[in-house]
């Protein structure tokens, strides 16, 4: 079942090339062709589907580095809190009373957001009903790296349990739904884990050949009462562990590192998930990523979740992660329009492992989206990607299409009941605020 | 003419007081009547018009500090590089050769981001065809407080005849417009307007009784530079001219001020428009609001224009002022979610001088804005303020009214032909650029 869509104005390649015209082929899943210009005849005849891209561009889809989706219902539930009383007096009462049917209405909620914004491949950082959210993936059609993600400040019993939840995870879904869905362990933070869970969790890792994902150095707090318990900041604590070496890292925030400790993520080819609104919203600071990607380290963009951010809108994300390090470093120059792209994309992908995604080149899957070009404030048109990094909204996508598949087409989606959806996230956040 | 609009949730008065379902009334241009519930049948039969606000959120319009509508076509025709050669290789190269038909589509493509985004009044300061822009802007029905701004590294007759220019257009416009438009004059800056040309604008703002607007330490160099030259701080320097007292004033950015100079803001009662996204994007920096707030300095928020933000946004502007201060002071009470939008509605007005704009509440002026509150981003309903700040987008802007006459319903703009001003506008830009 070929695909031609034609007539669209499209960012192609790692050299970050703009077509004004042209048009692209893809069948299963995948790239067959880009080209500049009108498709021949042969080519629109042998195609089984024909799409005018007319007045559209044409992206890579967004990949999310740092989520929690099933968090979505507390979006707004509590802002402008010092982040202990957030936690402790908001986020988890709220979070304890969650079931099956509140995370499922959450979650979805967060599928149709992240379609709506240009989304097609995200992380999900999550301790509850990780089966039930693979199976709707795998339905819905989204690309995506789960993980069962683990606090270990608990029983060692309860630990063992934990992770065997989790590399059972690991192993059934790793690779599965066409291989859309990936899968990590997840360390929840060096705050919440114990040394030896932690150790526990590399090993596992390192077994099942899957990365690691866990937060680190969000707060300044909670690095300072890292070096006051082991008297080693948490990264310097992970390298004295000897667990950086052997395993494939992808850590979420880095914002209380310095230039040893950059040092130290270029050494270990270690990965940061920039989550820069979140990081601001919630007080905790910038993450120094200029300096990152100066030496070297691969930098992932992520929104974290609703609770702190408080949309998953990764154009806004990206947009803030390209002006926030121009504006604290007073300079201008700083992650320009491509790198900022770059990051949300196709550095994104390679961080979550998916091979060939990211970029629209042939041979890579076809994850996509289209925005409608014609808003006011995407005019003059003449400057596309500046556009789409500085002027555009999420609302502005109007189609999205992974590996090969529809998932939105002229802003209906396709795959999930969005009216539906929003009536049960309502109805579920009044039922569990009313349990609290 | 009275309207009714009913089943509508709005933000009311300076308690910032939610009604999930209410009503209001105007006429004349004025709120008459702002009450939960439902209409009396009584109410019903006496208005002219009656609208259903069903789904929908009524706030205040957004009231828009600074800006440069006129070099809207400039929207990503150059970021990411150093301020210097972003002026001088790209931005005084087009604007020199702006003319009437291309400042023209700058100021029609800016109106029409405006009203899609929910701002109802705005602050411009540009030199080029104010009259031509004053005549549209009585037109169109938006709100405005306008200046011919005035750059003053020139002869002395040429400062005298653009003196004059901007006085004539100060008094032949202040208050017309049925009062939608007032005045105020401009010396651009501290570092383009010599001590003596500021002191014979301060004069004649004096005589007018209009206030006075200026850029004011946006960047770090222009204050070295200051301070190289007469060895005071722009700021001090104004104080010790002895112009801060006798006027009224209103800074644009005031990015690199120190607790002093933020004491001095509080002594004379002078004001701030905070425009944090074109600080950072430019590289400027972050203005000190939250001291500035804590020592009671009145502050709105500006876009600046598109050429260094990239949009007219307020929503994501309001946004962002909430975002940065939380971040870089590592606080997360800062500018809490109250505090962004009277920034951004009431605060600006007070700062603009219109009386009894800014807030939805009887005797004051009907300005407001209807926002769709049916979108994924903006679920669970439960927290509009919150959504409204850290979640909502300029197109989830439904409607707008200013002084009760409707300029946008569902979406379709009514004073403006939006299909014709977006194709000018890329006609105009193509046409200046070929002239460079």
């Amino acid at each position: 079942m070929s695909t031609l869509l034609h007539t669209v104005s499209m960012l192609t390649g790692e050299d970050v090339r703009w077509i004004d015209e042209g048009y692209v082929i893809f069948d299963e899943g995948k790239f067959l062709k880009i080209a500049s210009g009108k498709p021949m005849d042969s080519e629109l005849e042998q195609a089984d589907h024909v799409i005018d891209g007319t007045g559209k561009w044409l992206f890579p889809g967004f990949v999310n580095t740092h989520g929690h989706a099933g968090m979505s219902l507390l979006r707004g539930y509590s802002d402008d809190l010092p982040l202990d009383r957030w936690l402790q007096e908001k986020m988890w009462p709220f979070e304890a009373k969650l079931d099956k049917a509140s995370v499922k209405a959450a979650r979805n909620l967060a599928m149709v957001e992240m379609i709506r914004s240009g989304t097609t491949t995200f992380l999900e950082m999550y301790h509850l009903f990780m089966n039930e959210f693979a199976e709707d993936i795998d339905r819905v059609g989204l690309r995506a790296t789960l993980m069962r993600s683990m606090i270990g400040l608990c029983s060692e019993d309860e630990q063992v349990e934990k992770l065997k939840e989790a590399t059972d995870f690991a192993k059934t879904w790793h690779n599965q739904a066409g291989s859309r869905i990936k899968t990590m362990l997840a360390p929840h933070a060096p705050y919440t884990c114990p040394p030896t869970f932690i150790e526990r969790i590399v090993e596992e890792a390192i077994h099942l050949d899957v990365p690691i994902h866990m937060h680190l150095a969000e707060t300044r707090k909670e690095v300072r009462e890292h070096i006051q318990q082991y008297h080693l900041h948490p990264l310097e604590h992970l390298e004295k562990m000897g667990v950086l070496e052997e395993a494939r890292w992808v850590f979420a925030h880095g914002v209380h590192l310095n230039e040893e400790h950059i040092d130290l993520l270029g050494r270990y080819q270690l990965a940061i998930s920039h989550n820069p609104i979140s990081n601001l919203k919630l007080g905790s600071g910038v993450a120094p990523i200029s300096r990152m990607l100066q030496k070297g380290v691969k930098v992932g963009i992520g929104t974290d979740s609703v609770a702190s951010n408080n949309t998953l809108d990764m154009i806004e994300e990206m947009r803030m992660a390209a002006f926030i390090h121009k504006g604290i470093e007073e300079d201008p120059i700083l992650i320009p329009v491509e790198t900022a792209i770059e990051m949300a994309t196709k550095s994104g992908a390679d961080i979550l492992e998916h091979d060939h995604v990211g970029m629209i080149k042939e041979g890579y899957e076809a994850d996509f989206i289209l925005l409608d070009a014609s808003a006011a404030h995407l005019q003059p048109k003449a400057h596309p990607l500046s556009h789409l990094v500085y002027a555009a909204k999420g609302s502005d996508v109007t189609d999205m299409y992974v590996k090969g598949q529809a998932l939105m087409r002229n802003k209906e989606l396709l795959t999930l009941d969005e009216e539906k959806i929003k009536y049960d996230a309502n109805q579920e956040f009044r039922r569990i605020q009313s349990l609290i």
